[in-house]
């Protein structure tokens, strides 16, 4: 589909993208561990090769950053302690006492996970880092799209990201949005009741 | 521990955790299926009983609130329909085109997964909610310790989640901080570093 106007090729500021991202870099995790990573793709060429990886959703080539979250493939001594130590670096206290006497359970509680319970707890959290970003974005009237939509294997190999022991788990589309041709534009923002959302316990 | 003064015992006004639910409840999802529900407990006696299923941490019987996050434990034919038909209803379109000629399509994915394949998916988007809930009860000025420290399948007994096909994913403890005796309180606050959290492919 040929541009239609040229807000469709209006990107997102450095400083904009640096926010968003400093908000999934403040989001919590367990044990402040942070089994999550961001990867900021606006190479044109680069995201034009997502595409078929993302099941040829043109968005991905037509906006302006795409902000891949991906996760620790598992959590390792090393990883767990340099977390750690950096931790009690930055606040001046001794490296093994990030959680005082349980320090090495907690670490231990989390390197003792099998791959497999490992990746669903640090893709959880990489879900965490993910909405705040998108709540960020949306502050700042920069228009997101959250993409679950592509397959992840494919995504982790055209961008490296099994070398550098992650996983990719979402996509965000950042952009300016073109209403001309947006189906969904014009269509009530629909959410289940609140009645069967919440289940209230007084 | 005794209550040390009153303002541990401030509770969170009704219509800020209406606020904090809210912002759970319009969170983005997959298809828009919203598969997850929030259990908001005040309910002393019970907040008293999930102390030992939160591993001892005294906080879930002294907060305000605590809202659990819970995914659903697979997808059904008749979930997945119910909520596309809702959709479909509140925005005058007609039955089964929530996605256009895609909808069954789609509908089938979901439902197709294995349940290991479908938690994963349904627990992955209860934390999206879970984290528009954190930033919301942040910008409220609201105390929230985020929590993945208990067992979630005695929390799914004690709160009866597995009859009402749900698992218990996260937990968040409301409430007003009483400083006095917090061994955070005077930390600073770490994250990864940016140059390390972020991977820019430009």
């Amino acid at each position: 589909m040929p541009l239609k106007n040229t807000t469709q090729k209006k990107k997102v500021s450095d400083d904009d993208i640096a926010k968003i991202v400093e908000a999934a870099r403040m989001a919590p995790s367990s044990y402040g561990i942070q089994p999550c990573r961001v990867i900021a793709v606006s190479n044109q060429e680069l995201k034009e090769k997502m595409v078929p990886v993302a099941w040829n959703q043109k968005i991905v080539a037509e906006c302006s950053h795409v902000l891949i979250f991906a996760a620790w493939d598992k959590y390792t001594s090393e990883r767990v302690h340099n977390i750690f130590d950096y931790t009690t670096d930055q606040r001046g206290t001794p490296r093994g006492s990030a959680f005082g006497s349980h320090t090495e359970a907690i670490a231990n509680s989390q390197i003792e996970m099998t791959d497999e319970e490992a990746l669903q707890d640090t893709s959880r959290q990489a879900c965490i880092a993910f909405a705040m970003a998108i709540a960020q974005a949306a502050e700042l009237k920069i228009d997101n799209t959250p993409m679950g939509g592509f397959t992840n294997s494919e995504m982790d190999e055209l961008l490296s990201l099994n070398e550098k022991g992650l996983k990719s788990v979402y996509m965000l589309a950042l952009g300016y949005r073109q209403t001309e041709g947006d189906w969904l534009v014009d269509l009530k923002k629909v959410r289940t009741p609140t009645e069967e959302f919440l289940i209230e316990m007084k």
